[in-house]
């Protein structure tokens, strides 16, 4: 059993602290700051390790990584997206529509790189340590991993913007997904060399970051 | 408009990028090796500053973070845990049932800490940007905020447990949630001296890890 016990945890300085609280910090959803060049293979490479090394349940890591470069592909993506938008406008109140109409939610062409984030719901088998009870654990671990990427791309001078605003069911054929697999997070990736000193939508006035103390509570709800 | 344009990004250097990769890669899913010690005020703040850092749908930041500490109320929760584990132990193949029962899944009373990480569905209003077609966005953004406290607390030395095995139902009373706020995680939080090399899971025999290349693809599924 000397294979199956824990070992002296690694300690981290204050400076590797520090690297981490900054990457965080100055992490952005990125919609229009992408530029064209190609994200090399070695730093994409890094960056997809980091996603795969998110913790999963019943380690069942049951995400893949469909990397989309292709224009073709993406333009009708981009439609998908057009559509949606559209839609999405005229669900806001007519006060907020021209406001909503001028921001940018999308870099699906500018950036020179999509990722799309899958869940495939079967992987593991029937039953899955730590999701008998709890369906959407492996959503949530996916998720996990896109949260990693995006650390981890951030930290390579690479943007990333997580776009949601689609029918997934018009993506799925696109995708040549299965039924068993699920869209998790359609991402937006590419170079960056300027960015928002603060969330966007926080910048352009929609929207205001509340104080962490609003959201920290003692014992109950 | 001076205000709302993006500034010159942050580089990060090769020592900062690697502290990141250190952490996502030193990170593990603690059940056993939680020490008493409590985590000071400052090093918990920082750690729930870097998930209240993390992306939101439509900046709408739905989670809230309940701090537990009162051993009452986690008995409760560790006896909720034991009822579903003893359920989950039947849904596997008889042959797997010992190996599952000899697993330690838990660190609800041996952690000095237990963060709930919740998400209020109804948070930022009816209509949300980037919501619009993807309900679950809400829940995505709040497990993003999970995966930055998990890697800032590994940073400070803090281990963290995701505990899924529970009905959530019998949950909500302990915590006092109103019907609009969703459990998303059940973290057990608290410094660690040892911890597994690689995956518990993986480790104990119980499930492998697949390599990175299995999960990528190009273009399509």
């Amino acid at each position: 059993m000397s294979d199956c016990a824990p070992v002296v945890a690694r300690v981290f300085s204050t400076d590797e602290r520090q690297a981490l609280y900054d990457v965080i910090a100055h992490r952005r959803d990125v919609r229009n700051e992408f530029l064209p060049d190609p994200v090399p293979e070695d730093v994409l490479r890094r960056i997809l390790g980091a996603a795969h090394a998110a913790p999963s349940v019943g380690l069942s890591q049951p995400w893949d990584f469909i990397l989309l470069r292709d224009p073709v592909r993406r333009a009708e993506v981009k439609r998908a997206f057009d559509r949606a938008n559209a839609d999405a406008q005229e669900m806001f109140p007519a006060e907020q529509r021209s406001a909503y109409a001028a921001l940018k939610l999308e870099g699906i062409e500018k950036a020179p790189l999509n990722i799309v984030v899958t869940c495939d719901r079967t992987r593991g088998g029937a039953v899955i340590l730590g999701r008998t009870h709890q369906r959407e654990m492996d959503l949530y671990s996916t998720v996990c991993a896109v949260q990693n990427l995006w650390l981890a791309a951030r930290a390579e001078g690479v943007g990333v913007g997580w776009v949601s605003i689609f029918d997934p069911a018009e993506l799925r054929p696109v995708l040549g997904l299965p039924d068993h697999v699920e869209i998790v997070a359609y991402l937006c990736v590419g170079y960056v060399s300027e960015l928002f000193d603060r969330p966007e939508l926080e910048a352009r006035g929609w929207a205001r970051a509340a104080s962490l103390d609003a959201h920290v509570r003692y014992e109950v709800w």
